[in-house]
């Protein structure tokens, strides 16, 4: 049976050519990059070009740019680590409702050591509002996160507008995005849009599972969550994951080179699917027009998620009920967005990837509506 | 001109088989293990399967094994963790000096949160003693960390007896041991340790930077220090690094399997070192008699260790001045033995791996030789 898969937003097939790139660093380049002699620096320069390619795709400078175990670990040193130094001028966090699990229990964890947390709503559309930040940040206010895409629904949100909004209410403001279903999708400068923090991880965007970063402005502070050797200026100690990150360089280079491209197909995958799904009864789009054309959320009415899941799984397609790192649990990603119970239940999310086909939307569509005859009777 | 990687205790060589694994879990077997559908099963089984391998390695049940980015964050989890974990019943630790950055600076971490800390001192063999600790520990102290063997002198602790003296004194005691160096080279088994915590790394035994593990043994509680998803029973979420944990698995089955072949050729390698530089005047050696074989720390008396570092380089032959992590900084280690500054600034450690031979020992032999009579002059 031929595999379709369709869960890109919970992880990514890795470009054999940032595997390679994996493979002669475990094998060839092997040198601890904080060893004083050739082997070291040979490695250390490897590091470094690697981290000048992930900081240019977001088009900031490479010194601000920090190695983490991934997205979640980056996101908790933005939002805890960043909350910790203002700690001083302020205990209110503001953060939106629908952010991933790793922002979420974060500002829990700083809810438990004393700071408020301002819960941000998406409006109808599924955007965080520059107006709604803007009337949620006071002068107690010490950080914002807000994710530039949402990983459930794929909502852009206006990261530059809104920072701005937050930092007019008090220029004193930390403000972080978590970039991670954005990069290399969305057009997105973390330099230009003013913000002061950026996650972003590997494993979305043809890269391997087990790296990515946080992108820090010049002067913000940040208190480290790590601790022991210099590496990453003392900010995360410990040997850098290197074959990851050489091979994250170099998976940040093709998606880069090919964006646009992608971006089209995406486009057209995207419409070919809304299109098809317009004649299938019971089933309602969850996704907004203005998201991210790779995700397409929608909702079965009836059959609940895992059924469709295991239903589309035996014929080898193979789509998500919403982030993988919530293992199944109740969406709060659509809570926020206000739909019913009914639809919450019943949602699953479809995320292209570089390699999903028109005839694989067909195969798709062609299940669905099995599905839908098959299992509402 | 050859290279001669004597460097090894920094870092190691990938395997073949465990970076050709990794490649198949980046191309192939690319599922998030926390997606629903075949494709996370499929990633699942590949997790749970390192799990086992590394668990059996260090005698302890996989399902008290917490995979995280290395030794730096198991170390910094297993001694701030179970530190917090237990600060009702006492806020003292006992941490002996001459532990790895990552260690040293949890504990001091723990001060700042108003814990005391108890550092001990290793003795003439280089050994930290039952005695010691059992001098140390108290009513009030929750945590004890000793490391298995030591990064610098290869010094091997008792870590059993280190383990039975500190619980006879307060049976509450978390005790933790760093086995980053002994991992795979000395035999220990975690659970008839009788060990609460053991840290292991993966890239010190041929498997890749970027992966290590802490085990947790059962009832044993700490607190986690990452926030996010339900991965790792929630002790440490963030999507597992997938292609570095198989790899590890398979590295750790190599060195197994090879385990006391390798400690032959290790110990034939060691007695040929200390044989051939008997002979050079102003060379001492900084390792004891009961160090681990693959770790030999000697001082070119007068010779700077970064000078000889650079002089033993431009032969293509590698070795360090210390941890690597600590970045050429003056060794706490060495200090923590009582050795002058005189020889700890002229130390050198020479550390052994899989491929090393006599021919490379002959080599360094006679560059230390010539190191002496050029430099010295």
């Amino acid at each position: 049976m031929k595999e379709i898969y369709l869960d890109n937003s919970a992880t990514t097939k890795v470009y054999t050519e940032a595997a390679e790139t994996a493979f002669k660093v475990m094998t060839e380049i092997y040198g601890n990059p904080s060893s004083l002699h050739m082997k070291g620096v040979e490695a250390e320069k490897v590091l470094e070009e690697a981290r000048t390619l992930v900081a240019g795709a977001i088009g900031a400078n490479p010194e601000g740019l920090y190695f983490t175990s991934g997205g979640t670990e980056a996101n908790n040193l933005a939002v805890i680590g960043g909350a910790l130094a203002k700690k001083r001028r302020g205990n209110k966090v503001v953060v939106s409702a629908y952010e991933h699990d790793s922002v979420i229990k974060s500002a829990k964890q700083l809810e438990a050591m004393g700071f408020s947390v301002t819960w941000l709503m998406p409006d109808e559309n599924g955007i965080i509002t520059p107006l709604s930040v803007f009337e949620a940040v006071d002068e107690k206010t010490v950080l914002v996160s807000v994710m530039l895409v949402n990983n459930e629904i794929g909502a852009i949100n206006p990261i530059k507008e809104i920072c701005a909004a937050a930092k007019r209410k008090n220029p004193e403001v930390l403000f972080h995005t978590d970039a991670v279903q954005g990069f290399c999708k969305v057009p997105f400068k973390a330099e230009k849009s003013g913000v002061d923090m950026v996650t972003v991880t590997a494993h979305k965007i043809g890269g391997p599972k087990g790296t990515g970063a946080l992108w820090i402005k010049k002067g913000a502070r940040v208190l480290p969550n790590h601790f022991g050797g210099e590496q990453e200026k003392q900010l995360r100690p410990g040997t850098q994951a290197m074959p990851l990150i050489a091979a994250f360089g170099k998976a940040v280079e093709i998606e880069t080179a090919s964006m646009s491209t992608r971006k089209e197909k995406m486009s057209m995958l995207e419409k070919y699917l809304k299109e098809s799904i317009k004649n299938i009864d019971g089933i309602v789009l969850n996704s907004k027009d203005n998201a991210i054309p790779n995700i397409v959320n929608i909702s079965a009415l009836g059959i609940r998620s895992e059924i469709m899941l295991h239903f589309l799984e035996n014929r080898g397609i193979y789509v998500s009920s919403g982030s993988a790192c919530a293992l199944g649990a109740k969406s709060h990603v659509l809570a926020a967005m206000g739909y019913d119970s009914a639809r919450i239940d019943s949602a699953i999310r479809i995320s292209f990837g570089r390699e999903t086909e028109k005839e694989d939307i067909d195969e798709l569509v062609a299940a669905l509506s099995d599905a839908i005859s098959t299992l509402c009777r």
